[in-house]
C-alpha cells in the first residue's frame, strides 16, 4: 500500500483518530465488557411508535411525500426551521428563519463553524475539561486550543478575562476566533454554566470585540435533557445584535441520533459563509428526515416523547449515582446529575485513569470501560489525571449496576496496590 | 453587520456562491418561469409507495427500529455496505466491506476526496466541460482546475497524456492529485466515457504514478439511469491493486435525493484518511435512512423502482429531444440521450449563452431557464460560449414541451437580431 503521507493534504495529516477509538475496539473485541464510556442513548425509549405514526401520515399523502423525497435546500426545510425558531428563539434576539440552518447532526455545525473561522494557529478558548470530539475537529483545522479552568458553575469568567488580557498583551488576540461553551449539562462533566455567568462571559467577549471580533459557540446539545428545575436562558439570549453567538441544538438527544439532525441559529455575518461551505459539503441535510421532524414538532410528539425520555434518564442516573456511592471509595468525588447523560468522577490524586495507567488496565480486566478524563482536556491547559467520564445513557439498569460494581472493584484493586 | 472578511478563514474566503444561484433566484421570483436548469428529479416517480412498505416493515420490528434510530458508525451501516458491494463491486478488484463508505449524498464524498487530497495550488484534471458543483468544491480547497477537452466519447486520452507530460516537463507533476471523470451519462453533456478509453485513461494515470501518485475520481452518479444497451464496466474495474480509483455512487438518482445517501469504494490507502475526516464532519451518515435503504436493496425494491424511473425518463427525454428538433434552428447541435438527465445543446458560435448575453435575457423574457455552458468549464481551459445544459429531470411533459418552445423563440429572436 502506498503511504498516504506522500499524497494527502495538510488537513488530512492533522486529522487523527479519536483517542477513545482504542477503548471502543476493546469493547467490540470483548462483548462481555460493560461500556460506561460510549456516548449512545437509551435504546428502549427510542421513538419507534412516534416515528411510525408520523411516517404513516407523511407517506399516505402523496404530494407531501414527494416533496420530502425530492432534493431540499442547503439551509434546510423551511417548515422545520420555523418550528425550531418558534421553540428556541430567545426573546429580543433579532433572528429570522434565514438565520436557522439545519445540519447533519450538531457535529456538522461544529465542523462548519471551525471551517468557516479557523486557519492553522488560530486560537479557540474552551473550558477545561471539554467535549473531546469537538477538540478532534479543531485539531484537524490546526487550531490552538487553550483551556480555561471551570468550577461547579462552569467556565470561570475571571480566568477567561485574564487569559484574553494576556493574549492581548502578547500580541496574540488577533488569532482568537472562538470561545466554546457547552452551556447545559456539559459533556463531560454534567455541569451547566450558571445563568449569571452566561451574561458575564458574553460581556467579557463583547468587551474584547472592540479589538477583535471573537465569536461564542454555544453548544446546547443537552438542553432538553433536564431532570430538575426550569429551563434557563442561553447565552444567545444576550446577543441582541445577533453578532456574537452561534447557538447549536440537536434532535439526537431528545429524539433520535439515528436521524442525524441538528440545527444552528447563526449570527447574521456567518449565514453566508457557513451556508456556502455547507453547500460545497452536501448542498443540504437529509430532506426526508427534515419533513419527518417538522411533523414530530408540529404534532407535539417531541414534547410527549421528551417526557418519556426524561423519566427514564432520571431513573438510570439515580441508579448509577447510588451504585457509585455504594462501590467507590469515599475519597472519590462525583455529583448527582441534574441533566444530560454523564457523571464525572474524580478519584484521589494518586489514582491515575489515563491510557497506560494501572486503572485502565484493571477496569478492562474487570470488564468495564470508562473515558479517561485526560482525553477531555484542551492541549494548552493544566490536565488532571485522576478523572473519568461515565455515562448512564445506553446501559440497561442491570448493566449500570454491574458496571459500576466492576469499576469499584477495579478502583479498590488499584488503590490497595498503591503506596500511599 | 461586521464584515465577514475580517474574521473568516482562508477556506471561507475561497468558497463562493454557485454561479447558477442567480438564475435560480430568478426562477423563484417568477413562478411562471419554466426551469430547464434545475437538477431535480422527476416528482411523480419518487418512491412513495416503496418507502411506505419498507418503513412499515422496519418500524413494526421494535429491535430493528431501535437499532436504526440509534447512532451508527462513521463508515456506515454494515448491511447496506454489504449490499452495495454485492451490487457494484467490479470482479477482480480486491474490495471488502472495509473499503465501502456511506456518505451524505455522493457530494459529501466529492468534498471528502478533495479535502483529503488537495492543498491550495494542487492540480485537478477534469474533462471540459465538467460538473460545475464539484468545481465549486474544488475552488473552495484552492485547487487549480485544468480542463482536458472531450469529444463524443468523453475525455480525450491523448490530450490527457499531453497535459500530464507538459506538467511533468515544467516541474508541476508533483502538484497533480486527481483526475475527475463522470464516466456514465456525464453531467452536463450526457456523454459516457467510451469503454476502451476507460482502460486507456487508467493506464495513462498508472504510467505517471511511477513519478507521482495520482488518483482517479470516478463519479458514477448516473450509472443506473441507462436507457439503451447494457451496463458497462467502470474505470474501477481496472484497479486490480485498489490503489488508484475512488468510485462514487448515489441513491439520489435511482431512488430518492431527499434521502441524501451516496457511497464510495475507496482505495486502501484512502480509507483511513477519508474516514477520519468524515469522523470530524459528522461521525457517520443518517443511520435511520441507511437501514431503510438496506431493506430497499435487499427486498429487490430498488430494481423494481428503477424500471419505473427509466421508463419515465425515456419518455421525457424523447419529448424534450423531439421538441428541440422542432423548435431550435437547424444550426443547433444536440443528441438523443442514452441515459442520465441532460441534453447538451451547442448553438452557432455567434450565439452566446452566458451571463450578460442577449440569449440569457431573452430566455428570461420568454419565461425559460437553462444552465449556461460556460459555467461548466474548468478555470484553466478553452471555454465555448455557445452551449447550454438542459434537463428533462423535473419538468412535466407539458412543461418540457412548452419550455423548449419558449427557448426556441428566444434563440430565434436573438439570432434574427445578430448581424451575420
Amino acid at each position: 500500500m502506498t503511504d498516504p503521507a506522500n499524497f494527502v493534504s495538510a488537513k488530512a495529516l492533522r486529522t487523527k483518530e479519536q483517542p477513545i477509538s482504542y477503548l471502543m475496539e476493546q469493547a467490540v473485541a470483548n462483548p462481555d465488557i460493560i461500556s460506561l464510556a460510549a456516548g449512545l442513548v437509551d435504546y428502549d425509549t427510542l421513538p419507534v411508535e412516534e416515528t411510525r405514526r408520523v411516517m404513516e401520515e407523511l407517506l399516505s399523502d402523496a404530494w407531501a411525500a414527494q416533496r420530502a423525497l425530492q432534493y431540499g435546500t442547503t439551509e434546510g426545510f423551511v417548515e422545520l426551521r420555523e418550528q425550531l425558531l418558534a421553540r428556541y428563539r430567545p426573546e429580543g434576539v433579532p433572528l429570522s428563519v434565514d438565520n436557522v440552518v439545519v445540519s447533519s447532526g450538531s457535529q456538522q455545525l461544529l465542523h462548519l463553524t471551525a471551517e468557516a473561522l479557523i486557519d492553522p494557529d488560530d486560537i479557540v478558548l474552551l473550558s477545561a475539561p471539554s467535549y473531546f470530539v469537538f477538540m478532534g475537529t479543531l485539531q484537524s483545522t490546526g487550531a490552538r486550543m487553550i483551556g480555561i479552568p471551570m468550577d461547579e458553575d462552569g467556565m470561570r469568567p475571571d480566568l477567561l478575562r485574564t487569559k484574553l488580557s494576556e493574549l492581548d498583551k502578547t500580541g496574540q488576540l488577533d488569532r482568537v476566533k472562538l470561545v466554546y461553551l457547552v452551556t447545559y449539562f456539559q459533556n463531560p462533566t454534567g455541569i451547566s454554566l450558571h445563568p449569571s455567568r452566561r451574561k458575564e462571559i458574553f460581556d467579557i467577549v463583547r468587551e474584547f470585540q472592540a479589538k477583535r471580533h471573537i465569536f461564542i459557540l454555544e453548544d446546547a446539545a443537552y438542553r432538553e435533557l433536564r431532570y430538575t428545575g426550569e429551563d434557563t436562558a442561553p447565552v444567545k439570549s444576550y446577543d441582541t445584535d445577533n453578532d456574537t453567538v452561534i447557538y447549536l441544538g440537536t434532535f439526537s438527544k431528545p429524539y433520535s441520533p439515528g436521524m442525524k439532525t441538528g440545527f444552528g441559529f447563526l449570527p447574521e455575518s456567518l449565514v453566508t459563509p457557513m451556508c456556502q461551505i455547507k453547500g460545497s459539503h452536501d448542498f443540504g441535510t437529509n430532506n426526508f428526515i427534515q419533513h419527518v421532524l417538522a411533523r414530530v414538532m408540529k404534532t407535539g410528539l417531541l414534547d410527549e416523547h421528551l417526557e418519556i425520555v426524561r423519566r427514564e434518564y432520571i431513573r438510570k442516573s439515580a441508579i448509577m449515582y447510588d451504585a457509585l456511592r455504594q462501590h467507590l471509595p469515599e475519597s472519590a468525588h462525583f455529583r448527582k446529575p441534574s441533566g444530560g447523560l454523564y457523571i464525572w468522577v474524580e478519584l484521589p490524586p494518586e489514582v491515575e485513569t489515563g491510557p497506560g495507567s494501572a486503572l485502565v488496565k484493571a477496569a478492562l480486566d474487570h470488564g468495564v470501560l470508562y473515558v479517561p478524563g485526560e482525553y477531555c482536556y484542551p492541549t494548552e491547559s493544566e490536565v488532571k489525571k485522576n478523572q473519568m467520564r461515565l455515562t448512564f445513557g445506553v446501559g440497561t439498569v442491570e448493566q449500570l449496576s454491574e458496571g459500576v460494581k466492576r469499576l469499584g472493584e477495579a478502583v479498590r484493586a488499584v488503590m490497595s496496590g498503591i503506596p500511599v
